[in-house]
């Protein structure tokens, strides 16, 4: 059983800690952005120094007090609220946002917890490098935050995710004891990899207070097209001449349904689109390539095949940076297009690619026979990864229809297990999907995480109820 | 405690399984590739099926029996075999070689354990694409055993280790119970990373007995050059420059001292070497290039800009593929070479990629101080992976000098710790480094790793006295 953090408690530990470092938390951190669940209360810590998040880490374990870590509380599954138990402490680690170092000619950048993505991706730029993590939330969610959820994003197809870019980490471990493994090491077959199981464990193993990350050359140059297609089979076939072409050099490739360039219509007319008339599918593709090869001269190459096969049907080629700006404007649009029509329901599913098609066919019945509802499906094809979100008529309300959001996840899963998919594919599990990993997830991985989570953290005080319940 | 595989337990285990699934363990299976330990006696299991691996599991749970699992046995670090203990059960998974799927269309293919790495790669390669994992021993080495030692080789590079190229395993654990993970998905975000956990761990945690795996188109076109380099600082010039002008597509950056090529001239003269005199330093490189680069043509330009800076000496460029396959011919004969000059000590170490000059600068004085040695240093310089191997001098004979191997090890893993680097990069624990791990390795990542081995192996029982202590 589990304490609160109360008064005593937060007394206590500021007596411990450099001046400043305890308080009562405000609402900021007691929220998150989709507001679907929140903290009841809380004390907040934002500690300067790894040791200091030992000293609070040690402190809460011996007085049973859970720790809900916060990176840039941009998380999309409750990972970050805890809004049943006993009040819990709030570890931020926005006070330690530090590049430690970039060793530009190792490829590599050292960068504490608290760093935004942005301020990463700066640092990397600025030593003429490229840290290609990227998210629409870049410029809040902080780095710690990003490895704890292995976040995704657009540039997965050729670099990965979060895990694919770190080399090492530096955590505090459950017992308050300091796992010191920020190594700048391509290779090292030195034991279990614990980096990799504290990534994506989303706050549940340890604390990531600061990590050694890959960088990359800069591509010499950058090609960004919109094509339509008529449906995903031939986005795929896309895909994969474009992959031929340019031996792995495509970078994003971003499906968009006609569904979302709509709602931009509705509700965020300003935003730009490249076609008079709404496509049924469209992508947005972008390549980089080795000196020698003139990117817009590749792309349309690669337009004129497509086109030839049947494969693609109009394009747009950005003739500069600011067109190439103002095409990814459209793809960042879409989420908030999406919040402002309002969904009943979000889904972030991934599917083997040849399972695509076959799931994107049988949706839309599936979801009629529940009722009369839209659905925008858009996302990483490149990856396997949709963003399949269900929202009301045209007209219609989110929240009046809000009692419909459970037999249209248990729809979407079914349809997402059946073909051997997954449930979450870049969010995580947080607080939000514990019941649906609970249900749906292979036993013996579930016995195995539940055993690991027992002998790492047997207080059970690192984010309480987060993945496992508690 | 464990019991012995003895002939009561091998006879109860034999009349549950299949006919001739259990036989006693032949000199083959006792034995490892350097002969620096050997299983004095053992049983034999091979399983068809994973429903008989989990079956042999669970007897050996009950009667407490140790479990060495048995790929193509080419470990280096006695991962493979149990000189001390009760007599273990050798579980092979040769008979479990198929491959279950390939899945051209979304670069996917599904193998049991038992397939041999050079079978996985064909299989790929008639479906026109490419698995890149590559070493030497890759026409006996199986896909199973590569990804219980996360195996690295020619092509980390570009493509990363055996970790990198899985998806999803299929693994019995400790319990008998089977994880089924061959999940063909690449973002999943649902829960701890069990298979990176599984993945390096050596048998020690679970038993893998199939794997989803990462294909890859093959690249349009393929050069591959010897340059001479002056020392290790112009050789990652040169690569830094190379991997600038292709956009990563560096596949492969193989360092090479001209102690190596002498050896070469003493014990393997039919080699063909590239250049008449021998080189202080050379490097193999090679590239893949997208369609409309030609790969000789980037490597002419390559080398004349390098060459203009300083970077290169000389240089040979493979004009056709039987060219390249002689370039490879030699760098492939450079473990040959070294086993019969007779290593005193071998080191597969790695270091960030700005502390190689300066260690390789430290080393020979360090090294002289001990005795008079010679050392051939090569390996994979793009990943900062060293084969630091110290041999007798010219005449001198390993064994009579073996008493020093102690000492050049400390040597060795002291200036590699003191920069920041692994004592083990490639090649794991297994029984050879256990107790320099336990030396040199950070104290919370060894307690944690013994928290995690004591909660999923209680008994004890998988692989015993293998990267951890018994």
């Amino acid at each position: 059983m589990l304490n609160p953090a109360d008064e005593t408690f937060a007394r206590t530990l500021a007596a411990a800690l450099p001046e400043g470092t305890i308080s009562p938390a405000g609402p900021a951190y007691l929220e998150e952005p989709r507001r679907r669940g929140a903290t009841p209360a809380a004390t907040l810590a934002r500690p300067r120094t790894v040791d200091d998040v030992a000293a609070i880490v040690r402190a809460c374990a011996a007085a049973r007090v859970g720790i809900v870590p916060w990176g840039g509380g941009t998380g999309l599954v409750l990972g970050q609220v805890m809004p049943e138990g006993p009040a819990p402490l709030i570890l931020s680690l926005e006070r330690m946002g530090q590049i430690r170092a970039v060793h530009a000619e190792e490829n590599v950048i050292v960068a504490e917890a608290g760093a935004t993505l942005a301020e990463v991706q700066a640092a990397a730029m600025a030593a003429g490098r490229l840290f290609p993590l990227s998210l629409a939330s870049e410029g809040s969610a902080r780095i710690g935050g990003n490895l704890a959820t292995n976040a995704g994003g657009v540039n997965v197809l050729r670099y990965g995710n979060a895990r694919d870019l770190c080399l090492g980490v530096e955590a505090v471990l459950p017992d308050g004891s300091v796992l010191r493994g920020l190594t700048r090491l391509r290779k090292d077959n030195t034991g279990y990899d614990l980096r990799n199981l504290l990534i994506g464990s989303e706050g549940t193993l340890a604390i990531i207070t600061a990590a050694a990350l890959k960088l990359f050359p800069r591509p010499a140059g950058v090609g960004t097209a919109f094509f339509t297609v008529a449906d995903p089979v031939a986005a795929l076939d896309l895909l994969a001449r474009a992959q031929a072409m340019t031996f792995g050099g495509v970078t994003s490739f971003e499906l968009i349904h006609r569904q979302g360039l709509l709602f931009l219509d509705e509700v965020l007319p300003q935003v730009r689109q490249p076609f008079a008339e709404r496509p049924e599918w469209m992508v947005l593709l972008e390549i980089g390539l080795p000196a020698g090869l003139d990117p817009g001269d590749t792309l349309a190459t690669l337009f004129a095949e497509a086109q030839e096969a049947g494969t693609v049907g109009d394009g747009v080629i950005a003739g500069s940076l600011a067109q190439r700006d103002a095409f990814w404007a459209l793809r960042e649009a879409l989420p908030e297009g999406n919040r402002r029509i309002g969904a009943i329901s979000s889904h972030d599913i991934s599917l083997p690619l040849s399972e695509i098609a076959g799931f994107l066919n049988d949706a839309p019945a599936r979801i009629a026979a529940i009722a009369e509802l839209r659905i925008n499906c858009f996302g990483h094809l490149g990856d396997g990864n949709l963003h399949f979100n269900v929202f009301p008529p045209q007209g219609g309300q989110a929240d009046a229809l809000r009692h419909l959001a459970p037999a249209v996840m248990e729809c979407v899963h079914a349809m997402v297990v059946a073909r051997g998919g997954s449930i979450s594919a870049e969010h995580g599990i947080g607080r939000l999907k514990v019941a649906e990993l609970e249900r749906l997830g292979d036993p013996a991985k579930l016995a195995a995480m539940r055993a690991i989570k027992a002998t790492l953290d047997p207080l059970g005080i690192m984010n309480p109820g987060a993945v496992l319940r508690r």
